[in-house]
C-alpha cells in the first residue's frame, strides 16, 4: 500500500508521524473520508470546501493547495491500483511547542489512504440494526459542523453498538433530540415527506446527507429539516442512515423494536447508487 | 532528546506512529503530564490511577505494567539529564481496521517524552490575566473525567486567550457555571474558604487539585466543592489554577476587569512548592 505524506507518495511503512505531531497528542486536526468510483473520489469539492471551512475555523493553513492534492489523489488511487476505494484524506496541525495553544505550528501534517471499499449499494442489502448511544453530543456545539479528529464520543458509541451486535449507533444531543449515527447522518419518512434533523442541532453536515436532499428536491418531495426524539423515531414511515462509506443504509430496528419500511428509502438508495456510477462516467 | 515509545528508549527523529495510529486518525488515546522533580515524577501514584481509569473506560490496555513504565521513566530522566522536566505519558489504541470501532485494535501505542520545566514557583511569580472562553464544555459529561487526547475545546479556548494576550482561558460548562481553565482546574477563597467546582460539574479531576485539597484540609480549612457563575467570580476574595505544569497561578483579572488577591492564595502556592521540594528527597 501506497501513502501519501506531506507532499510524497511513500510506501505504508514509511507513512509515520512524530509522535509530537498534535494530531497524536491531542487529535488537534480534521479528516473526509470520500468513496472513489472508477478512480474519481465522488464529490471531491464538497468534501474540500467542507474540509477547508474546518481549516478555517481552526486555522491550520493547507499546506498542498486543493488543485495538486486532487493530482496527488488520482496518483495514490493509480498507484496503489484501487479505482474503486475510500479515500481518507487528514490534515493535522504538526508539530509545536508543548502546550494547547497552537502557536509555533509551522508545518501542518496532509496524509492521504485508500482502504476497500464495499460494494456500492443498490439499496437492497439487509438492514441495519440500530442502538441508541448512552453518550449525548451538544446541542449547538460550533465544532460540530466540523469532521474533526476528536472522535472520543463516536468511537464509543459504535463500541457499544458492537457490543449490542447492531450496526449503528444513534447519538442523542443535550437537547433529547436524535442528532445523527456515530458515522452517518440520519433521515425519516413521514407522509411523503424527507426528514432530517436540522445542521443547528449539532451534526455534522455529511456529503451523503446533501446528495439525499439534493435529490429529493430533484424529485419535488417535501424535505423537512426537523428535530426528533427517540420515541417519535417509531411512529415514522421509516429511518435511514446516510454515509459516504456505504451510501444510504435502512433502519430495522431500534433497541430492538421493530422500524416501519417506506419504499421511499429503496427508491432513494438506488438513485444515490446512480449517481455514484454516474459521476465515474 | 531520547523518547520512550512502546518499550524501547529512541532518539527523537525515531519516535514516530503510523499514520494509522487511532490517537493521530481520531484522538484516540489518553495522556498525563506531570512535573518531575530531582528526577522523580511528582505525584506517579496518582497520575497513573487516573490513566488506568480511563484506559478501563476506553477498554485500551496498558501494555507496559506502571512499575516497569515507572523504570523506563526513570531511565528517560537519566538518560536526557533532565532531572527537573516535565513528563508527558501517552497511551494509544494503536492501529485497527478501518472505521470508528475499536474492534481489532491489537497493540496500543506508549510513549514517554520530557520537555523542560519552568522553576518550581513560589507563589511569587506575576499573576494571570484571564479570558471567558466563548467555548463551552458539556455539563457531566462522563468523558471529562479522563484526559483524553481530544482537546480541541481547550486549544481554541487556549488560542483565544492568547488572541488577548492573556496566560490562560477559563471555559464554561452548559449550565452556566465557569467549569475550569482550558489547562488548569479553578479555585477561589471566599471568607476564608477554599472553593472549587465540583467534579461533577464535568471538570478533569486535576493531580495539582487534589494536592491543593489536601494542603487545605491538613490547615483545616473550610473546603468547598461548589458552582460559581462567571460574575461571581469578581465579588470573592481572590482566585487561582492550579495545573501539573506551573503549580499554582494566581488570577489578577479575568476578561479585563480586575480580581481580588486573598493572601491564603501566596500561602497555598508555597506550601505547594514546599511538597514538590519535599518529594524529591
Amino acid at each position: 500500500m501506497i501513502v501519501f505524506l506531506n507532499g510524497k507518495l511513500v510506501p505504508e511503512e514509511q507513512a509515520v508521524v512524530s509522535v509530537f505531531d498534535r494530531g497524536f497528542l491531542y487529535g488537534d486536526g480534521l479528516f473526509e473520508t470520500m468513496r472513489v468510483v472508477s478512480g474519481k473520489p465522488f464529490r471531491w469539492s464538497q468534501h474540500l470546501e467542507r474540509l477547508e471551512r474546518g481549516a478555517e475555523f481552526l486555522k491550520i493553513p493547507l499546506p498542498v493547495p486543493p488543485p495538486a492534492l486532487r493530482d496527488f489523489a488520482a496518483q495514490l488511487i493509480s498507484k496503489n491500483r484501487m479505482p474503486d476505494a475510500l479515500l481518507r484524506l487528514t490534515l493535522s496541525r504538526g508539530v509545536a511547542p508543548r502546550g494547547y495553544s497552537p502557536r509555533g505550528a509551522r508545518q501542518p501534517t496532509v496524509v492521504m489512504s485508500l482502504n476497500p471499499a464495499q460494494a456500492i449499494s443498490p439499496g437492497t442489502e439487509p438492514r441495519w440494526r440500530l442502538v441508541t448511544s448512552s453518550f449525548l453530543l451538544p446541542a449547538n456545539e460550533p465544532l460540530a459542523q466540523f469532521k474533526t479528529c476528536n472522535k472520543l464520543p463516536q468511537i464509543l458509541a459504535r463500541a457499544e453498538a458492537d457490543d449490542a451486535k447492531a450496526d449503528e449507533a444513534l447519538l442523542l444531543n443535550t437537547d433529547g433530540q436524535v442528532a445523527e449515527g456515530a458515522s452517518s447522518n440520519l433521515f425519516w419518512i413521514k407522509d411523503g415527506a424527507v426528514c432530517t434533523p436540522p445542521l443547528a442541532s449539532g451534526i455534522l453536515p455529511g456529503v451523503t446527507r446533501a446528495v439525499v436532499l439534493e435529490i429529493s428536491r430533484d424529485w419535488g418531495l417535501t424535505v423537512r429539516e426537523s428535530g426528533i426524539t427517540r420515541t417519535e423515531l417509531y411512529e415514522t414511515d421509516g429511518i435511514f442512515l446516510s454515509l459516504s462509506s456505504v451510501g444510504i443504509a435502512e433502519g430495522a430496528s431500534l433497541d430492538g423494536r421493530a422500524l416501519s419500511s417506506s419504499p421511499l428509502t429503496a427508491r432513494i438508495g438506488k438513485a444515490y447508487a446512480r449517481r455514484l456510477e454516474s459521476s465515474a462516467e
